[in-house]
């Protein structure tokens, strides 16, 4: 009984993405869907790359969290426009809120949607947001061990962004059994190492992003 | 339907808790259940305070993880016993793994049962597993803001560990932040700044969990 309801909300879910594949096509925006544990550094991320953004492109920035608006606030204190959805006890962002979210941003394209989803590496994974690309951000803090304990998400991602390589030296940390266990469930996905607080290797992000062919922006 | 159905589990828990409460003391078991992001530190936490445990005290872990046995074998090779749990996809555990996980474990107290709950710090907190007493692991370089955006768990902790404390000055950390977000939710709840890494301040963690009256261990 649990897993015919589970299979409804899913198949809601994912009608409700290819509607907003639609919306965003037509708005001629590439969504970005960002998903990280808690304070692996997605917020930082988003920021440094909106400041990397060519003039001419618009950005937009839909910040999920359980509660509070502070990533919101950060970005709209930054200049570029965001717009806040909080889930209550939620552990994931859905389509619906998505849909409802790009809405209110009214942001139009040729540009880029950034997505915060919820901090967590287990139930985002689960959702198609009718993104266009999955970026995955761990950190160094966390542990080389993250990918083999949290295979979905590393599985989905379409980039790796390893974060806070600032404090390797400071921790524990393999980069080559990271790197190995990424491999394993994601074969081609790139792998940036970089570190948001100093600016190490945020360009090459950058130009990743403006080279998918899913973010032609045409 | 939705809020119907995800009722009708939460009952269904709750009554696998009650058992559990009834089958632990029978054990003479006090169970910790300890919650955290990913990374945070939840087994370097777990195996420091299994090396302070006083003679004449057994001790247990069930480590629950999505996938894979990392933390069952770190702990095991520490000499203690421990059994795995793998959701699979699962973003938590919940009090029938738990009862199947005791039983799986053998082990009998007088004593204590650390039980590491999927690194999440969402959903974990809405399933009561018939523990004694609930440790929150918060770590450094998270950020200073987690109480305020995953106020659930927060709330819900007997205790909040602050570790990683050794990578304070390498990282925007405000201490003072984080504790006033930790005291909007949980006014009394002790937060133990302890560095898993060096050893600091873990003394007082263990000195505190002895003198729980939850685990008098009779």
């Amino acid at each position: 009984m649990k897993i015919r309801v589970a299979k409804r909300v899913l198949d809601g879910n994912d009608q409700q993405a290819r509607r907003n594949i639609d919306r965003l096509a037509e708005l001629k925006l590439a969504a970005v869907n960002v998903l990280a544990s808690p304070g692996a550094g997605k917020t930082c991320l988003i920021a440094a790359l909106l400041k990397r953004f060519p003039p001419g492109l618009s950005v937009g920035v839909i910040e999920g969290d359980v509660a509070g608006r502070i990533d919101t606030d950060k970005i709209l204190a930054l200049g570029f426009p965001a717009t806040q959805i909080n889930t209550g006890g939620g552990c994931h962002l859905d389509a619906t809120m998505i849909a409802k979210a790009v809405d209110s941003l009214g942001v139009k394209g040729p540009g880029c949607l950034f997505i915060e989803n919820i901090g967590n590496l287990i139930c985002p994974a689960q959702f198609d947001l009718g993104e266009g690309l999955r970026v995955v951000v761990a950190s160094v803090p966390e542990g080389d061990d993250k990918p083999l304990k949290y295979p979905g998400v590393f599985a989905s991602a379409d980039a790796v962004v390893l974060n806070k390589i600032d404090l390797l030296g400071h921790v524990e940390f393999k980069t080559d059994s990271f790197v190995a266990g990424v491999r394993t469930l994601s074969p081609d996905a790139p792998i940036f190492n970089v570190s948001c607080r100093t600016g190490q290797g945020l360009d090459a992000v950058m130009e990743w992003l403006l080279n998918r062919p899913s973010l032609r922006f045409q």
